[in-house]
């Protein structure tokens, strides 16, 4: 919804996984991995209980999109915004363009994540490619409605959605580049550092538009908010890659501990393998798997 | 012709050449093919029947294109639009230009059948490079053509043209990219899934500008028709893609039940070889028509 | 000049140039050549009389761009235009900025024949990479200047030059791609056909603007006139692409029977190598040398 | 600041960094270096006196930048433009926009050197794709800010920063596919160029908006002089070219007589290794240091 609630929701969505990927990102470059995600192993030799099958990152996204549609349709409480053409005005408008256009958005994660859990549970092999698809499509499919989302609106809201739909795109970009290519860290990172920068920009953009600090609107017709708008926006460039910096480090300290300490404890830990054919891929999640444990 | 007919015609011959394509490349990923049309056999060692020599896609392109062109010169009957400048008026000004636009759009799809046809039957080798690049050059065309097409018109036939654009674009990107990487599966399904997506769309387009279900016509000047114009574009693209998933569960079943009944039959058929020669392509083919002979 | 002549010129240029690369390519295409020119043999294994160390290509590009300069400051006799400020007006403007724009598109196309024959017969070793760049720069030279130079002008002549700048830039960047990857026969190919369609195209500019045939000027206020330029455009494309398969035609028969010929004479001619080492191309290169005087 | 000098700063910065780099790439082709700077040896085998373990280019840049930074705030002296709102206005206005945008720009840069020196002196392993990687930041971030700085200004401003927008943004994409591909020598050149363009044209744009040498301002409502600002960033581009090549004839010839020298003092110069492996690399830049010192 077009309100401060309706912007918070993805906003800290969009961080939290951020900051997820961040860490998933820093360990797969500490640990030389050659993919960010390790593939599941094929699917009779993974463990036999229920909570081994689920697929935990598609289950979140459907939650989560889920949470963002149902308020789109029924809040208020006693709202119904179900319909999108207004049958009683003989002129059949189209009504509720805000919401439907909210629900696509958030349709198309939805079937981001339906599609990590088709994939990782049901197929008898993980499908690495259709998963970064699916996610590729969904990011290229906010910008698209996004671009058509602020027309009519003044320049200032137009101007900050671009500037949220240019990490937006790229996003899209290097997801659709890692379908072909997905064991590019530099692209990792990219891709981690402009989703930082998207949700920051996002939550930004609720302090701006409905609680700015200074108590005073932003003024659309003011060059000189226009301006500082882009000055933020750099900022927010260089803050998030400080923030993933400040997560690389961190991830560096646990790991070196974490890996001496499993050293000492015994030689389970092999370094990295360079060119690891997929059996060695196995193996090193199999290690993974035990390492998570004994931490 | 700027009619229901007119938009049609191309729709329908789209969405079937679509579903043929993704029959197509479903098989191809199944059978894990290298190539999503195995090539011909140098022309010596093809069959000498004229059935097995005509290229059937090639001539079907050349028909239903010619059964394009001639209603845009001769429709309704007793008409004649054949000459494109008014002789009669002395400024002597350029007419039927719509008309003329069309022709040029199906003359380069033609033109790309026969290229098909020269390729596949008088050719020694067939050249794949150059049909690939034929098919492309229909479709850059066809873009450059309608930017010019919607110029002067309403902002919504302008909106409902650019959208249809966007996927005519793509598919002319990835066919130009096909030229040089013609064994990248990723791009035939991309193909495909767009060819559904803009066949699915001008028939789309037919409904909404030809025959509104809910009887009235869409307004230009409303925001709320453009934003839902983006908004079922967008479902358009999910909906394509859930037919291109059925056509592929339909089809590893089918192949599945084909494979196991050919190989109690015999044993025949050879798992896909990852890396063939020209020598085993020529193999696979020769078992691709046995087999297509056999079910 | 903003003349008949002064578009009829490099119009002309352009043309022969094109069609000599498609004889160029045409032979490269039919020998299997790994390059589309054969590296010049270092310069002390070069013939010793002066026209075997004249780079004729890049002399030829002098020359004519010289005969594209002068006209531009001296024509019609008497005239003096290298000047660019007029002094004696108090408020210092600038003048003959058509005229300046001309000259230094001229200017980086004897620039790249100045690299032509500096890298040719200067260096030990010719600089390919150079050489393609410098074409490269002047094409893209071309196409900025031509996107200031058609300000304030009238629709239809701003349409015109956008058609001309579009094979413009596809030649610009398909030279710029050559830097890397000069061993793509693809890129030969669509090079010069793109050559042909701007060298066309700039003489169909002389026509339309000049000489229309209907002796009615086209006008820039009219949809129809519009519409048709980019209708002629693409038939431009396709006539093209018909004179590139002709000269190819012709080529082979020339071909075949060359070296049928010489194949009864002598056994000089070796089969295309698949992956020519230096040595290998020298020797083709003499060979070469060697058939063009025998024929 | 938007004054002569704030503008002649960053220009003479940027020419003189350029010309550093145009020697650099020059030596590094000369010499056949498969990277243009060679990786420093891991940080135990480095010299353990301070001056060697300073990474001079970092430290210069963070010094220059500082040097451009501190007079946006507070020069002329007495003056303080440290905040960005207005808080005695109720309206809270923002301020100071330009000096805002001028100290992000060179913030970015600032944040590079800091990178150099960190990536340099701190780590172990020198991470020669995040050095490129900050840079590329840097000029992408100039091109972002530049896009919103030029609003609301003369036409004939806004043409003359879009043309310096131009090489940056080349110079933008270069680093980043160096990110990448790091040795590309073609890769260097260009960005070399580009950054010799970018800097004489930040000069130019001093004299022509600040000092016009014909004694009258540049008028933003003539076609002439727009037309003009485009012929004379066209002679830039080849102006700097021409400057390229002298270095490179200046760098052959001492390269050449040096290179000799050394040969006849002793047999401590290797020939330019194709492929050298990290031990070779090692190697080199300690001969590399001999040299220098030796010369």
């Amino acid at each position: 919804m077009g309100t401060l609630e309706g912007h918070l929701l993805p906003g800290m969505f969009f961080l939290f996984y951020s900051l997820y990927y961040s860490v998933l990102v820093s360990l797969a470059l500490l640990r030389g991995q050659r993919l960010l995600k390790l593939p599941l192993p094929p699917r009779e030799k993974r463990g036999q209980r229920w909570w081994q099958l689920v697929p935990l990152e598609g289950v979140v996204k459907v939650v989560i999109t889920t949470a963002g549609i149902i308020p789109e349709f029924f809040y208020p409480p006693g709202e119904n915004r179900l319909t999108m053409v207004d049958w009683e005005d003989p002129r059949r408008p189209f009504i509720f363009k805000d919401n439907w256009q909210h629900v696509t958005m958030y349709g198309f994660f939805l079937l981001s994540g339906v599609v990590d859990i088709v994939s990782q549970s049901c197929q008898a092999q993980q499908k690495l490619k259709l998963e970064r698809a699916a996610e590729a499509l969904a990011f290229h499919v906010l910008v698209l409605l996004m671009a058509t989302h602020i027309e009519n609106k003044s320049t200032l809201e137009i101007r900050v959605h671009i500037l949220f739909m240019v990490p937006a795109f790229l996003v899209a970009l290097v997801l659709t580049t890692e379908v072909w290519f997905p064991d590019q860290p530099t692209l990792w990172v990219l891709k981690t550092w402009m989703g930082l920068v998207l949700s920051s920009w996002l939550l930004q953009l609720c302090v701006l538009m409905y609680a700015p600090p200074s108590g005073q609107p932003w003024r659309a017709d003011s060059p000189e908010d226009l301006a500082f708008l882009t000055i933020f926006f750099c900022w927010h460039l260089a803050i998030q890659a400080a923030v993933l910096a400040v997560i690389y480090a961190l991830c560096s300290l646990w790991h070196r501990r974490c890996s001496s300490s499993i050293a000492v404890l015994s030689t389970r830990y092999q370094p990295c393998p360079m060119d690891p054919s997929s059996e060695e891929l196995e193996k090193l999640s199999a290690d993974a798997v035990l390492q998570d444990r004994g931490v």
